[in-house]
């Protein structure tokens, strides 16, 4: 199956909906959800139906389309009141990921350009800034994808973390984009995939989708990526990101500094892809990265009543910040930056077109 | 409920018959199987119902005690046939844990000392042997933890990885015991276990053992541990060892190396405890340790059909080998030898009352 024939779609807008993959029930049922509810789709975000940094920005401004459904007929100010209720709703789902926030600050101009505008021009309006979105992200990946596999030599062998693909994204994802796009260059090799505990993204989502892409692919246990690296099998391991601070440390899911760390050791280059939406320029290092902990109950589902019976705790960090020392390149859809820095990523934010609409979940939250 | 109250025979020698807890049930199910069948041990071990690399060795030993129940009279040509089937047997159970064939060796010299004897005092020898080899664990295990909390500064807060307690050992463990002295000297503030995947013996098995002696522990994932010795939360990390080479390169459950490298990373302190039958002083490095490739499905159980209609291939070994100069000191019975390598662990090796009766496996296999 070539890659032009995966019609996967995580999420769209059809016929006045929303549609959507239910993530969680992967790789073993493919089911969709429509909804007209934008509860429904806070609700996906936060128990990870819908996941993916890219993603998670793209349905929250569908989401936010679509509260439109349901805004009072009255004064702009309860129509303001009622538009930061929703916004509000949307930016708690999730507290990592920047570009929720970053998504739904755009549709927050939009709604204030347009607060004047009859009802349903207003939704037209703010459907017209998330579907331009999602079109963006789809742009964006395609040029992650060729900046990225110009960094990666014939024969790589890449090792990668979590799920970067379809599943993640509006396009052929960050990481996974890299990937796909230097298998079709004929530039890879292998790539080996780490299975992503507490949640198996790696196993359930990364595998199958590079299954359905007929690219050779190997799963391991998160812990074994060091034993594989020492044997010389990883050329470069690329991840994904969910916030990248101003210096360029960058957040990603939980097991991405343990592979930096050991990437450095092993003198393995370590690339992050990820769309500029997930540049935060308005915290300067990731000491400012708000860390989601989730519930205890992800990482010992089947003895969970046992353990907290003899008291065992459980710590279930869902990310963890690579200080920027520790990567060779952030690839965005501007190129990539190599050792990414305050001072090399400068250059980049001043090539964003819109940094004032840029904001930090402070100021969202 | 004191450490003192902690009666967990993993293996025992009742009646006639060998008493072993079936390890892979817990901690949900509390079973024991009697039996006076080596092939019922055989295959306990290579199913892991029965695992730790000392354990091994022991439930080995009493194998070879039980399979006197059905040694055929004959002359001693046949006898010893029959015998060398015993061990071949139990030695193709797992190919990395030392003290399995440190132990069968034991057995063997006993068995060719007693070859004359009748047949029920032969199995009295190999029986008094295999007590003798499950007592003088209890007993290393003991010092093991008196000279490893020796290591452990007031307020030591250790990682440790898979399990190493009284369900591996016949005594309170090595790396657990260590944990367990420790605490018991007030020495220690916390324990973090990795779960350990695939088989999650950290969270099903360590996790029930410290609940059940109240030491305070928090499970978390593998990939976590980076981020938790980032976060400064981690002292030192001890784990055990199924081999360790002269030089002092030791194998260990998958994730060992990574751990060690992670802790070199951040100045953790990373230590081997290991009774001295996991010494193999028949090979120079840990270039010549076997790693035990397991079964993929071990990893996804709940995919695997899935996963192998897409052609994606599982990666999984069980153990990997962490290089001598990543190991702070290798803690045996005889006391800690800090920064290990041929030259140190000499001394050890001088120590160890029967140099000659050690083997490699390819001696037995």
């Amino acid at each position: 199956m070539s890659a032009k024939h995966i019609h996967v779609k995580p999420i769209e807008w059809v016929g006045g909906k929303v549609r959507f993959l239910d993530q969680t029930l992967l790789p073993e049922k493919e089911m969709y959800v429509e909804t007209d509810d934008v509860n429904i789709i806070a609700e996906a975000i936060r128990r990870l139906a819908i996941r993916g940094a890219p993603l998670i920005g793209i349905a929250a401004a569908y989401g936010t389309a679509l509260s439109m459904n349901s805004i009072p007929f009255g004064q702009h100010a309860e129509r303001s009141t009622y538009f930061e209720n929703i916004i509000s709703l949307l930016s708690h789902t999730r507290p990592t990921a920047v570009n929720l926030f970053w998504s739904l600050q755009r549709l927050r101009k939009v709604f204030h350009q347009h607060l004047g505008d009859p009802l349903d021009a207003l939704q037209k309006s703010l459907l017209a800034e998330a579907l331009a979105i999602h079109q963006e992200d789809e742009v964006m990946c395609k040029k992650i994808g060729e900046y990225g596999a110009r960094l990666l030599p014939d024969g790589s062998s890449v090792l990668t973390h979590c799920n970067t693909g379809r599943l993640a994204t509006g396009g052929i994802g960050t990481a996974l984009g890299v990937i796909e796009t230097a298998w079709e260059l004929r530039k890879l090799s292998h790539v080996y995939i780490d299975e992503t505990r507490p949640l198996l993204q790696g196993s359930r989502l990364t595998a199958w989708e590079l299954g359905m892409l007929n690219i050779p692919a190997t799963l391991l246990v998160d812990s074994a990526a060091g034993f594989l690296m020492q044997s010389g099998r990883v050329t470069a391991v690329i991840v994904g990101a969910d916030r990248i601070a101003a210096n360029g440390d960058a957040a990603n899911k939980i097991g991405t500094y343990a592979l930096a760390v050991l990437a450095k050791y092993h003198h393995v280059p370590f690339y992050i892809a990820a769309p500029s939406s997930t540049m935060d320029f308005g915290i300067p290092s990731g000491d400012a990265i708000t860390i989601e902990q989730r519930a205890g109950s992800e990482v010992s589902p089947f003895f969970d009543s046992l353990l907290s019976q003899q008291g065992i705790d459980v710590d279930n960090p869902a990310f963890d910040v690579t200080p920027h020392e520790l990567i060779s390149a952030i690839i965005t859809e501007h190129g990539a930056v190599e050792r990414p820095s305050k001072e090399s990523l400068a250059e980049l934010r001043s090539k964003l077109s819109e940094p004032s609409a840029k904001t930090s979940a402070g100021a969202l939250s």
